[in-house]
């Protein structure tokens, strides 16, 4: 990367774990002058100046992105739409604009209603990596190290604007990947949204049993790495479900089937029937454990 | 307890991580004078043998009991019919036996139909104990240490007999837990063997889509800890899946109706609906993590 691709001003809207990070990563990286940090909670916004993780902090979106060349929207889903809104007015033609959101459609629907003029340099984007934590405090410059960034370019992109985007994310240590939005939202539906929702329902009907205490008193392990995402943010899953509706009906449908067949299987008795399915579930994990996660090729 | 308890001969019928960890445990205890391995396997009795775990052992399960005065069957539930029959004409009237298998209604049924004599002496139970590896080698002096122990006793069981199952259990660290059979299995069926099955059912039916690996490949910590117990043994669990069938089909009815309740919130697009079953869910879940597990109360 040549000194001309150095930003001179780069806004992160939310920062929190994951636009925190970002910017400490492009800090050590020395790809950026200043970094403007903007958020809803002044608190939050304070931290991130005194760790260092901004250099300067704005409440309101729109006089922060006045005279950005970079913007990177890493709210929640659900604030997606009012950020847009609020920043389309100010945002210089310039400025190329990515985002963190963890569905890809909706992002890019509401991207065409609130940033029609700016297509060309709207360039949504999904770093997978994630952690406990979250607020300012959790940013990590080694977050997105050896992570996969997946890239969903827009027909209306600029190769400028892509290439930004891609450098920035490399420089932050990341695999860049490409897919459509919707080959992203139905990967993440069956690998992400659906065992968070699988999840969340099960705790819910033990938690609801006449015996729920005494069900949960011998919970043990398995359970509790099974449930573990089902301690994650109710708010955040409500927005990412709601975001990614269409994909995750179309996956929970299919799971449905899949436990239909299963429940097919044990009223019959059919020991070799399922045999084969938990052999078939077993390989398949051991093979992307080993062949997959093990080489590093996923977080 | 005193020394009028010890026991002479212990026969361990499946001499594995569950079986020798018990019977380490009550050699430590001082409680056996003899431990007898009894197992399909002669290279996993030697193995048994050559680490102490036990002090003989025989792959005849009749000829080993004849002069037992305990026996603890410690097969897979799949094989317990088999063993029932081969120690029943050898068994003495006075040994008292127990079993270690992860259902206790379809033992019960097994013991009336194989051991009808035995009844009075045979006290099912089930330790809430287990770890990654199997075999011999796995075997832990340690194991049950705070862990939970099911009794499901019997109508005909003698106090004796009860108090003799239970006292060993407490020897080797457990806490004694009590429950009808079919209370047992229930609650086995809904925190235990019901994830199991979800879990085998999710991950063979993403290894089954045309892009499944472009799926694996952003599957990540999450996929990873929800889907772990999809790498257990798949014998193990197509028998204790047809050993608890009813309770089970029971559960997975449940939890399709409570799926079937999530699609339609997500469907109607009712965030505040998913948002109050996702908030219940992890609430009760960190109740669970804080209040029962935290406290050592269960595994």
């Amino acid at each position: 990367m040549t000194t001309t691709n150095k930003i001179n001003k780069l806004v992160v809207i939310g920062v929190g774990l994951i636009g925190g990070s970002f910017a400490l990563a492009l800090k050590r990286a020395g790809l950026v002058n200043t970094v403007t940090g903007v958020g809803r909670s002044p608190a939050n916004l304070d931290t991130a100046l005194r760790l260092g993780v901004v250099d300067e902090i704005c409440v309101d979106p729109a006089s922060a992105v006045v005279d950005a060349d970079m913007v990177l929207l890493a709210v929640p889903v659900g604030q997606m739409a009012g950020v847009m809104a609020a920043i389309a007015p100010a945002l210089p033609e310039y400025a190329v604009v990515s985002d963190a959101g963890s569905t890809k459609q909706d992002v890019v629907a509401l991207a065409r209603q609130f940033l029609p003029q700016h297509l060309p340099r709207f360039v949504p984007a999904h770093p997978i990596a994630g952690a406990e934590k979250s607020g300012a405090e959790a940013a990590l410059v080694d977050l997105y190290y050896n992570k996969n960034l997946v890239i969903t370019a827009l027909s209306e992109n600029t190769a400028d604007a892509i290439k930004r985007v891609r450098d920035l994310w490399l420089a932050c240590g990341a695999r860049i990947r490409e897919m459509t939005p919707a080959e992203h939202d139905g990967v993440f539906a069956a690998v992400s949204h659906l065992p968070h929702l699988l999840a969340f329902a099960l705790v819910d009907e033990i938690a609801a049993k006449p015996n729920a205490e005494q069900c949960f008193r011998f919970a043990a392990s398995g359970f509790r790495d099974s449930t573990r995402i089902a301690s994650s943010s109710p708010e955040m899953w409500r927005d990412i479900s709601l975001a990614n509706r269409n994909a995750l009906l179309e996956e929970l449908q299919q799971y449905q089937q899949q436990l239909t067949r299963l429940q097919m299987l044990l009223a019959n008795a059919d020991g070799e029937g399922m045999l084969a399915m938990f052999t078939r579930a077993r390989d398949a994990r051991n093979h992307w454990l080993t062949e997959i996660l093990g080489s590093g090729k996923a977080e």
